[in-house]
């Protein structure tokens, strides 16, 4: 096909040259518009948890501008945002769809539908973990999310055709899907990724109120730090423990001889949970299976542990053996995403071209 | 013009999403073929120097395929080539002209002419410096061989249509000349530069056999060590000395007291010009009036140093409120620039072709 | 001293390795106590400010157990403590004085004469420079508090019995005055010094609420975080312009067409200023003169801008060819210095005994 | 006794600050010497091997000076020296037993007996692995060497009285040993250990000539590079296969199709057991037993991944709940360790001094 356009270019005297389909160049006219509808997916799994969870989750769904017309089937693309944030706010501003209407009406990439779920929880919202505290997040988007999507729309059920992406800790969510789910998901990009490692502090030396923690009745009389809440969280995923509300969870940091000290245990087992790197290696056979593995990262976000740890994960991938993509770009993570020619537009719809089968052919 | 090729391509039933324009789509047709020739310049700079250069040098120039039909002006870019190295070895196995037919063919870049001075010489090849003792390699760059460029071919003679480019110490070479001839180059890529900065360990811990330096009569007694050789060669840039045969240049480590020890005085004299970073403060409002500046490395390059450096080169310019483009990439320098998607098809072909102006318009 | 002190113990028949005058050794009886006297200097240098210093400045000294008795003179340390921080709480809660009469007791160190001088403000204390607007506190401590301590105290009156010390921001303190003052103060030790260099983030990076600095009336408007504070004395130390209230100075982030944004000119200031290494190379004649120079830093700091800093601090003292020493320890920088066998016992101590001169000899 | 001491000291009128046992502290009498005797073991254990090991090993004993005379038991010290080195050398110049003397006259540390046994062989020299393939090294240290020297020497035969010393390679043999081995050894000080991680380069990019290693029909047959030969040892260590000479090992790149290539499998296998990091956690309860547990390294190291391994070390044992102490010294790892004032004096003495039983008290 490509040869056909060439040819057809070069007859009616256009070198390919000007068709500047490359990022970054300027777009004469206004690309076609996709559709972005909002479902409701009721939740089973979801009922099982102890923070509070609403079970009906709203879907953000992006269709490309020739849905409605073409008849055919699509690629699917999964979004897993951030904490402390929703799917809502991800379309809010228009940026998202404005970019993927112009990636596939430039060629960067063939149209693929886009859908974000609701991730966001009464507290900091999912870290992307199973967790029978505050809800089994991997199971909900497999099981339930997955099916719903492509029962409503004509979507290419293979996970060739299906592939996760997400930021920050939405990143980590779509590298620990593609971790333990390759039968689901065939392409993973995550904009950079939290969690991947531990950098250079040890646990002990974090800002998080154990005091805080350890008085609180409820949720609301948590210390409103960000890392003081995000624990909370993470210690519901890893340290599950229904007999001790309010937070259903032991700690890394326990209360020993009226002292909050370091339970080294407890620290251990929410490392190897938290962090991909430590179960990475178990992973590497699903990750070798992938048609395609990507993170970046900026080197300049204010919390250089994601940066160290990304670019160790980076390191450990390699010496597994796994094929993959890891760029460290100038920028901050904020300013250099959602621009027009930031890293979604430019690296992340470019490798969804590449890996994703966008024809029928299993 | 995209807006034509768009309408056109509508009509005639391709939606623009198959001409796979972007890095990576494979190619049906082979491109047409530039022309690879290969000129001698006749240097009156370089005949000052004392380590007996060849004043004859071998230039060699890619002109695109359409150059000979075309009759019009096209940019430049210019391209320094690593030490112990030189322009031959770099076209020998044919991948760099082929990427440019590629990169041309697919519109990831408008044409442009591609020269590659040779900076080999009888020692170690050049470190991109004036130096009277081995040759005044950026005075033999803008006051000869762009004009003699200029010249003999049809190109636009202006700094905007003009970037220049190289890998290594060849990447230290075009930084260096964008800092310091921003009225020549408008543009610069580096790819993998070295020497940008320090890197982690004090010269006093490099492996450098002094002994051997300080006890040669000619070249030819010195350690066959790469650090070593090239040390005499930075030590020829930045502390000639014409009166001390046979390197005529003073060294960082000198005998005192019948013992070789750091001489600080030279150190800081020699780190001040091999190292880009520190004279990056006086350059910057150079660089600010560039078009396009960018460079990027492997994370993988068994010399750190040389990745710590760019890092913080790239945070120097960030707080100097210099534009610009730095990504670390996963692998080695080697294994990822010269691949079909790799950093020079996908990187710097799409920079350049965004920021060199392919217009007369001056 | 030491050799009739070696014989005596050979011939009461005690091995020297009972002595366990060593760090760490138990201490079995009470040592002899210092006392702690406060003394008011009235600075004349102090009053040319723009911030409402307190020119009465209240000075604790420590006078080692025998001073009374001994009829002889001591070497001075001073201390420079930490912003957010003073004179009084320093003494507080009397560790400081204990290990100092334990250090004196057991033989770490002859004993010497320790002077803390109250560097507080009413904003963030002083960052240890001479500033128009927020006080010359380096002219302060060099031309009225050794001169002060000179004439009220009997000292040895000469920089090989001076020392300068001091944690955190003191830390820089010390450093700096030993940097230009090597005639006053002969040795140097530095706790933790922050504001060497920059680490890994670039300015723009940092977490200061601008928005809150150039909206303020008064010092009273600013958000109440640590950084954003510091930066406004930073920027009074190094970006002065008394035409410019309430903080009388500019900022390296300024307004630009109605948007806050990196001044680079000022940026460049201030980092020269402020951070240590910058002027490293002009002061190294300086401190090659010190008869000791040593800092220390505890790799745990969650301010790992702190940690990189004196890692490099110390790379580039060593291409300066300064003889020195830079020891990052396990531990946060809080955690392990005023211990029983901590860093000022058992670090600091030992190296004060090694470089000081406790004899008049001059 | 240090009570008695000190009131003798004030009865004959001297301050015990003059008595200056601190490190550093100058020495005006010749200290007593100690005797260097040598042993020879005839190993068992060391028979099973494949790289033709002498089983006949020299054993270098260090007796304290008063060892003939005093009649009592003494706390042992053992010390694994490097590969490419041996016991014979470490003794050579006299600086060590030099140093111990010393230390023993000033106070530093008590009387104690060092033994250095001889882990050379005809390849590299020992990694401290218990190897089917190039000996049982860790089994002979424990079974073989540790009950000879409490069979012919008056020992404290408890591991409260028993340290674990070494350098480099040696000092990953101590760290090892103290890991596996706590009932033996109570207390373990590694100066500049190696191979406690990994740094930060993947084991693809490591400069080892594969090639060599795969056509070697015999040892003399490999590259002449340390990297090349210490892999093989790596290999055998944690690779072994009798069925394959002449290495009898397999190893991390294996041809594949015609192509070395990394064997992701044997790589991991070999970093398992090669770099102590990764088994920390299951040693974590052991270290926790220990007396006392240091580790110390030169920054200046021109193998950087010693540096950054070290510190990852320290960060890990830290989020175990180990105790220990991990200082990084200004220096490099020869420069600083074996001098007056150098770290075996200034540091390892005295930790061993803080934790050794030197008395029978079991």
């Amino acid at each position: 096909m490509h040869l056909h356009a060439c040819l057809l270019l070069t007859l009616i005297g256009l070198t390919p040259t000007r068709l500047s389909a490359q990022p970054g160049a300027p777009d004469l006219a206004p690309p076609k518009r996709g559709t972005v509808v909002t479902e409701t997916l009721s939740s089973a799994i979801l009922r099982e948890n102890h923070i509070g969870l609403v079970t009906n989750r709203r879907i953000k769904v992006y269709l490309p501008p020739d849905y409605a017309t073409s008849g055919k089937a699509y690629p699917v693309v999964y979004y897993c945002h951030n904490i402390f944030w929703d799917n809502e706010r991800l379309f809010e501003d228009g940026k998202l769809a404005a970019l993927l209407d112009r990636g596939f009406a430039n060629g960067i990439a063939q149209a693929f539908i886009f859908v974000a779920a609701d991730y966001s929880t009464p507290t900091t919202g999912s870290v992307y973990e199973n967790s029978l505290v505050s809800g089994r997040w991997l199971d909900f988007t497999t099981q339930e999310l997955v099916p719903f999507i492509d029962r409503r729309y004509r979507t290419l059920r293979h996970r060739d055709s299906r592939a996760v992406t997400g930021d920050f800790m939405g990143g980590r969510g779509a590298l620990k899907l593609a971790m333990e789910y390759p039968d689901v998901f065939g392409s993973v990009y995550a904009l950079h990724p939290v969690a991947t490692g531990n950098g250079d502090l040890p646990w002990a030396s974090l800002s998080i109120d154990w005091k805080s923690i350890h008085q609180a009745k409820s949720y609301a009389d948590l210390s409103n730090n960000g890392p003081t809440r995000l624990f909370v969280t993470i210690s519901q995923a890893f340290l599950p423990n229904l007999n001790r509300p309010p937070f259903y969870c032991d700690f890394f940091t326990e209360p020993q001889n009226g002292e909050l000290k370091l339970h080294p245990e407890n620290a251990r087992k929410t490392k190897r949970g938290f962090h991909l790197e430590e179960t990475l290696e178990e992973s590497a056979a699903n990750l070798r299976t992938l048609r395609g593995l990507a993170f970046d990262w900026g080197r300049f976000d204010p919390n250089q542990a994601h940066v160290l740890s990304n670019r160790a994960f980076s390191r450990k991938l390699e010496d597994l053996g796994v094929e993959h993509e890891a760029e460290e770009y100038r920028g901050d993570p904020w300013n250099r995403t959602w621009t027009a020619d930031g890293r979604f537009y430019t690296r992340l719809l470019p490798f969804l071209n590449r890996h994703l089968v966008f024809e029928a052919s299993h």
